[in-house]
């Protein structure tokens, strides 16, 4: 498959056009970026933990009949994936509340929310990710209500599969963010990532941090070995020395 | 019909129990505040203007078979009403695109919505009154699907029958913030106050604004003459001789 055109440039992974138009290829970057990209720092490895930790959630994903963009990786922080349309609106899942949550509404750090909160932010950088209603979605043309529903359906199958998937990983997952598109029939798949990067999580015993909140709280040289744990913990030795990262 | 103990000293209203537990005695101050009540200032005559148009208003929806906390008006800025146990949500419906919408979302001002937005808000100075969703609605404790799904239901009966008010008085009403509460069943009721303080009004013809709008923007000395216009026009003469403001 070979690589064309850049099509978006986003802060941490980039998406080219392949010669296959219904493919893409999206390499994942070793930046990070936290504040709407206004901290910005390289981080060794990153790139590929991102892309092989969200290759192996995808195909478990897939396991538990949940359709994903992933196709296959082609190096360690390249994945080739199904071309899609996606959906400005990042989907956020919330078992324990925490992080912008808290700061914005009268509920204590750490509470269990059962059912989870499910919360759609606009994906805009410019108007700094506003959270979105059913009612501004449709009104700004972002899906339509049918579309919305999926959504919603499509978070909560994806945080059942996702808590057990981590809990045998001895990781408790606190909130995350997801993406979706439309194929080219109008299917809504799951597509960007799902990695340290896009999750809160913490160990199951000492319920330390081992995602990007690190980088956002200035911890910046505990962030990779948290990443590199979670990897160590969520893949098999088998996929290890095929990695070796 | 006595007045006993303040219950609730908003910002702009005072109210309190009578010597029927089942009846409250709003007091229409003629204090106006912007920006989370950080500026104040007094008004003479907004009392008794937002006080006799919110009856008005109350008295129509209710002959449209909408119903709300209103009883009678014991003077004209004193309104004895249904005491209710007031949902902490603001239900905002929008006509028209403007103010905090196209400031937080990527929309042009003046856009026209149909369907309107629907926008529920957190009433809650200290968070900054902070847009809820369903979910977070649910998790804070604050209403029940049921509940929701009936304030949005009645959201729109009362868009409706509102725009239809205000266009035999020349205005367009553009947007609106309505609260509610639950009476002794647990019925919802309409509550608070319907005035230019919490609508959105412009002149049919020059497009002007009647409302609030203008003190937020430092146009003190226009405030009182636009809710007097909007007084003049949705009230009848035989009203108008009645109350004499």
């Amino acid at each position: 498959m070979e690589r064309k055109e850049l099509i978006n440039g986003g802060k941490v992974k980039s998406v080219y056009n392949t010669t296959d138009e219904d493919k893409v290829i999206i390499e994942f970057r070793d930046d990070m970026t936290a504040g709407d990209g206004e901290r910005k720092e390289v981080m060794n490895k990153k790139g590929c933990l991102n892309a092989v930790i969200s290759s192996k959630i995808f195909q478990y994903l897939e396991s538990k009949g949940i359709k994903t963009q992933f196709i296959e990786l082609l190096e360690n922080n390249v994945m080739l994936a199904q071309k899609l349309d996606m959906i400005p609106i990042e989907v956020i899942v919330r078992n324990i509340a925490t992080g912008s949550l808290v700061r914005k509404y009268p509920i204590e750090d750490g509470t269990k929310l059962d059912p989870p909160i499910v919360q759609m932010d606009y994906k805009d950088d410019e108007f700094h990710d506003p959270m979105l209603n059913y009612s501004i979605i449709k009104a700004l043309g972002i899906a339509t209500q049918d579309e919305i529903d999926i959504l919603v359906e499509l978070a909560g199958k994806v945080n059942d599969a996702l808590r057990e998937f981590f809990d045998q990983a001895g990781i408790i997952l606190v909130d995350f963010k997801i993406e979706f598109g439309r194929d080219e029939e109008g299917n809504i798949i799951l597509g960007d990532e799902i990695s340290p990067d896009s999750c809160r999580l913490w160990d199951k015993e000492t319920l330390e941090m081992m995602d990007k909140e690190l980088f956002r709280k200035g911890k910046d040289d505990e962030v990779m070995d948290a990443y590199l744990e979670v990897y160590n913990r969520v893949l098999s030795d088998d996929d290890k020395s095929k990695y070796g990262l």
